[in-house]
Parts: structure tokens; C-alpha cells; sequence
């Protein structure tokens, strides 16, 4: 649960939820749209517009007139809410297609997601740039990772080498693991993991396709 | 919710934890072991073992122990009970990096997903195949939903043209999309879209960062 302060918790549910509402505003400021009513973010995501109040009033949000929500006040105040201010550093383990992709992914600095480069053990990918982020070779990180700060590992290699290449993140002192193989990690206790599980997603998803 | 007969039902973060678990006994059957404890899968997963087992305790599950639950039984358990045996077609929308990764990604027909194949625009990767799935003409895909039976596209193209792709395919008569770009996609009620939110997902991993 997040605690936003005044004894208000935001849970994960809706925190998701804000981040969806988040991608709607970016997209209503790209097309010049000053002002979004609740009706019109419940519609786009099939909920009801009670719930979308509801979350917004968690906000501190006071951009608020007759015809709706203020659209850049309702982003920033969703940016303070969550803290996206809090820039991390993060550093892609695995520069293969998926690493590649996340790399490419410019979205992620709008949510304080700074992604400085990425490690591989390939020596024709290394020295080589991804969006200007530089691939570096692994067997340096653990000098790397003690002369910067790395926040978060996103894990990207291949299943059979995701718990070795966890060990060595471990020993190099890296805390947060964003775990993107199919694989449960063995890690210490202080480590923290977040597994990526696209599977349950899909299932949670799919159930109701007969 | 899941309904599982008998009025037991599984919510989605038990699904979630039901795959996890699922992950931790595929790699026990590498690993040759054939017993696993509640506590050894609480471990993995730094959570409460009786969370474990009230979970499994939903599961139609018979191989227990006194030395724990039987790997193999109850890997069979958890795919009999989230209907991994329901195989659903799926193609891929946009050959890119991350619809590559996801072509790559050998473990999703584990649990029912059968990739077909992609599609795309670009004639330089038309007609090539990724991971023995081939690379089609995107304007053929009107003609192949109605030739072939599409239950699930997996739209992974460029953000700014999420939208449009989104659109040809409602007209395509696709009615799941898995929508893996940073867009809320406007679609009629009938079509139903997952959206795999990596930045709602991080932030409630990267929140406690400081």
C-alpha cells in the first residue's frame, strides 16, 4: 500500500488504475484537450465512473471546473501522488530482444524510470548503443556497480542462465531485481524481487475465451 | 474471480501466485526432485507458507506426503485448475524488438498460448520467420481472421500507432487484444483488452526505493 500522507493508502489496484488514467492525459495534452470528465476515462477503460472519482479524490487535485477535470493539473497531481519525481537508476542485464525493447522504451523516464545502460556477455553487442543507452560488458559490472549507484536490475537474460546471473547481481550488491525471465529467483533476504509474471497476466486475461 | 466448481473461486492474485508456484515446480522436474514443501515455496517467494498452502488447498490435489506435496502431481493440479489445456491462438502485431522477445518466448505454450505467427509492414522483414513463426503482411490480416480463427492478438507496435493498428483490427473482427504499448486503446464494448502495464506494475514494485 502506498501512504500518501493524511492517513490516505493508495493499494495496488488503484495505483494501476492511475497510471492507465496517466496514459490517457498524456494522450489528451498530444491532442490539445484542456479539460477530461471522469465519464470520459471510465469509458476507454470500461469501468465505472464512480470508481475513477473515487481514485482522483485520493489525489490532492484541485483542478477542477464545470466541464471537467483540468487535464495537466490531473497528470501532475497523479506525478506528485506517486512519486514519480523519485528518479531511479536502472541498468538492463541481457541486451537480447527484450532487453533491446525495454531499452527502447522511452515511456519509462516519464515515471522516473532511468534506464543508464545495459550489460551483456556478447562481444558483438558490447561497446554497441540501444536509444543511446551503451551495452557494457557484464564481467564489469561488480567495479561498476561499486563505483555508481545502481537502484534496479532489470533482468532480461535467458531462463536457464537467470539464477547465475542473479547470484552474481547479488554478490555485486544490487537490492532490487525486476525479474522478467519466467524464473523464481533464489535471492537473500534483504534482496527484493518483483517478477514480471506475464503468464498469471495472461491467464487472468484469457480464462473467459471458451 | 475463477470458478472452479464446487463454488470455490480464485482470485487474480492467487492466479498470479498459482503461476509462480507453477515456475518453482517446472524447475524442481529439471532439477530431478520429487517433493516439494509449502515452506520451500514460501521461500522462494517471501511470503507466509500457510499462504502457500491455503492456496494449493483450492487446487483439486491428492499427491501429498508426509515428506511434502508431489512435484509432478501438483504441477498437474495447477494446470488442470487454470485451464492451461484451453489452447488459444495468438499472433503477434509488430515484429519489433519486443514482439521478437515475445516470439522467443518457448514457455508461453506451457500454459496454452500457441503463437501462430506475426505480422507486420515492413518488406524487409515480411516473409521471415522468427522462432519458426513467420513474419506476414499486416494487410493480409483482414483475410486471414476470416480464413483462420484468431482468439487473441498481441499488439506490440510503436505507441503512436497503437491506435489505428488497434482500429484495423476491431474491423479485422478480433474481439482480445493484449495490448503491451504505453496506449489506452479506444474499442467497441464487445472487444476486450488486457493491458500489460509494466509502469503501474513498477511503480508498486519501486515505490519503498528511496
Amino acid at each position: 500500500m502506498y501512504n500518501i500522507g493524511m492517513n490516505k493508502q493508495i493499494s495496488e489496484k488503484t495505483i494501476n488504475r492511475l497510471t492507465l488514467y496517466h496514459c490517457i492525459l498524456c494522450d489528451y495534452i498530444k491532442k490539445g484537450e484542456e479539460y477530461i470528465s471522469s465519464k470520459q476515462i471510465a469509458s476507454l477503460l470500461k469501468i465505472d465512473d464512480s470508481q475513477v472519482r473515487k481514485d482522483i479524490n485520493l489525489l490532492n487535485n484541485s483542478g477542477k471546473s464545470r466541464v471537467g477535470y483540468i487535464v495537466k493539473d490531473l497528470k501532475k497531481s497523479i506525478e506528485t501522488t506517486l512519486g514519480f519525481s523519485k528518479t531511479k537508476r536502472a541498468y538492463i542485464i541481457g541486451a537480447g530482444n527484450l532487453g533491446s525493447a525495454l531499452a527502447n522504451y522511452n515511456n519509462f523516464s516519464n515515471y522516473g524510470l532511468n534506464i543508464i545502460s545495459l550489460f551483456d556477455n556478447d562481444q558483438n553487442k558490447i561497446g554497441k548503443e540501444i536509444n543511446n543507452k551503451k551495452i557494457l560488458d557484464i564481467k564489469e559490472l561488480p567495479v561498476y556497480a561499486w563505483q555508481h549507484f545502481i537502484d534496479i536490475a532489470i533482468l532480461t537474460v535467458p531462463e536457464q542462465y537467470a539464477q547465475s546471473i542473479a547470484d552474481f547481481l547479488v554478490n555485486a550488491g544490487i537490492k532490487y531485481i525486476w525479474n522478467f525471465t519466467p524464473t523464481v529467483l533464489n535471492v537473500p533476504y534483504d534482496v527484493q524481487v518483483w517478477n514480471e509474471n506475464l503468464m498469471g497476466n495472461f491467464l487472468q486475461f484469457t480464462y473467459n475465451i471458451n
